[in-house]
């Protein structure tokens, strides 16, 4: 559509930043430092996409009521954490059909060798060698073409950046490839080239048992638990036996290293202080965590809450995003429909 | 929607048929006897449903000026052949974008084992082995998962029965399998398992220089050829160097082959007899398969022309079809989200 004529013409364009959500479990504490949060900022600098990747899920959540659960819980964090649909574009995978369409397309331009090379496919591999297994055992099609789905979902907004630890950089390197071979063939640039944007100082966090807060180790702070269920989560955290007026290392503590992310400066100098010179007794210390995240998630807790009890306006926000994402991906389909000759 | 009160009801429900079209190429005599002329039979005895399936060409037809002109070709051949688009379901594979997502729904519960087995797949691994090359060079993605977007064209009409050849069995094969495996997981008969329908007495046709016709040959009596270009063809088929007066072996002669599928009974019993007899000069029997042919198929071409200067034409066809196909694979793709807690 054209701009009004009295609206001033634009400056500068923001460049499109593209972040996906996969539903595969409740949200964690580790989960909100080191993917929800700094993907939130995102949207100070960039023109932000996020879509919750629900399709991608379903190579591993195999069970209906599960995958339905994990969508919902999701998207309720996400915007009780503070994502703004309104000032974002938020929507679900599956909303998106031209994005399918897209997959196909672009899987005629990929070549097999780079599915090959996959890390979460060799991965698998590597594991079924180790066990004399068929090297392809428990790999099912959608395992493999992974990457063909992301890149789709990525070409198919234009993306010029995708937030990435440096782990996943393959996946952008071969969305790149798929563009450039497809751009290539029919002599035009109508695929953007994106890049990995690296989020380098992402905080990790430890769980409860000192390990790297994981689902799969189940030592995880629940963002959303009932207060009585975190406190008695925070109270089972792992510590040594030190006696309270002993002096500690507060940087080999998990409590304090859950503490640290949340804490005002003050509070956290005050605390460390305490560490070093002796006088912390670790269950005052749990009490204070528990707190502190009580003060931090108490009432996003309750808008998630809100949420979870109001489905439907959780489908009428879904929808709403939809229109904006449909409104880039239905043009787009057509473009690449026109580019191949299909229409 | 429900029956209007007052019809009786249905006491048979036919069978669904489905066939795939795909464009890859102008359309000569051995498509039309191997190919188009069985699969129209099919509607007589199913409720029978035919697509052209232009995204699967995408895997070898990188010219869009060439696609376009390749799905207009064929589908203005089958409709100049006799399919009747109110009688059957007939439409563009690219124009039901349900296929595509139940394609990525249906990866993830194909065995990338079954996909390393297809013949396709394999023929292609074997001549790279045979060259030195690494065995998966110039093999796509799309190559490679042919065989899924095959299953779920199959799939999302409940379709019974496949036409195919011999040597295709196993793409209806996998298609069962995906079928199986998903109805195992969510243990229900969501999809229906299809059967391959063997055509075993489908004719072949020598081409002009008596090897099987085949575009890769360039050895084909094309279809809808203008009748000069048809009978410049016609006389460059290959015969011996036999006297008109000798007896001949009529089977042996690559006039006679392509004779034999279009006379009638008569005709062919008086031919038959001249080539045993001796006095058959070949001359004379090329331009009796001139005549025959033009006999059989002058009025299918001036058809065709028709079509082929009326593509809007085909598209309102096209357009009417996919309608058709949409009214199943709309609340199909519904009921596969659902099964799998994507709705």
């Amino acid at each position: 559509m054209a701009a009004p004529a009295t609206e001033a013409p634009k400056t500068e364009t923001k460049k499109i930043s593209l972040t996906g959500i996969k539903p595969s479990g409740t949200p964690h504490v580790g989960n909100y430092l080191g993917a929800i949060k700094p993907a939130l900022k995102l949207a100070e600098t960039f023109q932000a996409y996020y879509f919750i990747a629900d399709y991608h899920a379903l190579t591993t959540v195999t069970d209906p009521d599960l995958m339905h659960q994990y969508v919902y819980e999701i998207i309720a964090t996400w915007l009780a954490m503070g994502l703004d649909p309104d000032e974002v574009v938020f929507y679900r995978q599956s909303d998106i059909p031209e994005i399918f369409e897209l997959t196909w397309i672009l899987s005629c331009y990929t070549a097999k060798g780079l599915l090959n090379r996959a890390h979460a496919y060799k991965a698998k591999v590597d594991a079924n060698r180790e066990e004399d297994r068929d090297e392809d055992a428990g790999v099912s099609a959608g395992l493999f073409n992974y990457p063909v789905l992301m890149a789709s979902d990525i070409l198919m907004f234009n993306t010029n950046y995708v937030p990435v630890g440096q782990d996943q950089k393959q996946h952008i390197e071969i969305a790149r490839d798929i563009a450039a071979s497809f751009n290539n063939n029919y002599g035009q640039e109508v695929l953007v080239l994106p890049e990995a944007y690296i989020m380098d100082d992402v905080a990790t966090v430890p769980g409860i048992d000192g390990r790297k807060m994981s689902k799969s180790y189940g030592n995880v702070v629940p963002l959303f638990a009932p207060p009585k269920q975190l406190r008695k989560q925070i109270m089972r955290i792992v510590t040594n036996s030190q006696q309270p007026e002993e002096p500690k290392d507060p940087d080999a503590d998990n409590i304090y290293n859950i503490y640290k992310h949340f804490a005002s400066p003050e509070d956290l100098a005050r605390v460390r202080q305490t560490y070093l010179e002796g006088g912390l007794a670790y269950g005052k210390m749990k009490q204070e965590l528990f707190e502190l995240l009580e003060a931090t998630f108490g009432e996003a807790r309750s808008q998630y809450d809100e949420y979870m009890n109001d489905k439907a306006e959780l489908d009428r926000i879904m929808t709403r995003g939809a229109e904006k994402a449909r409104a880039i991906s239905v043009p787009m389909i057509e473009k690449m429909r026109k580019t191949v000759g299909i229409r």
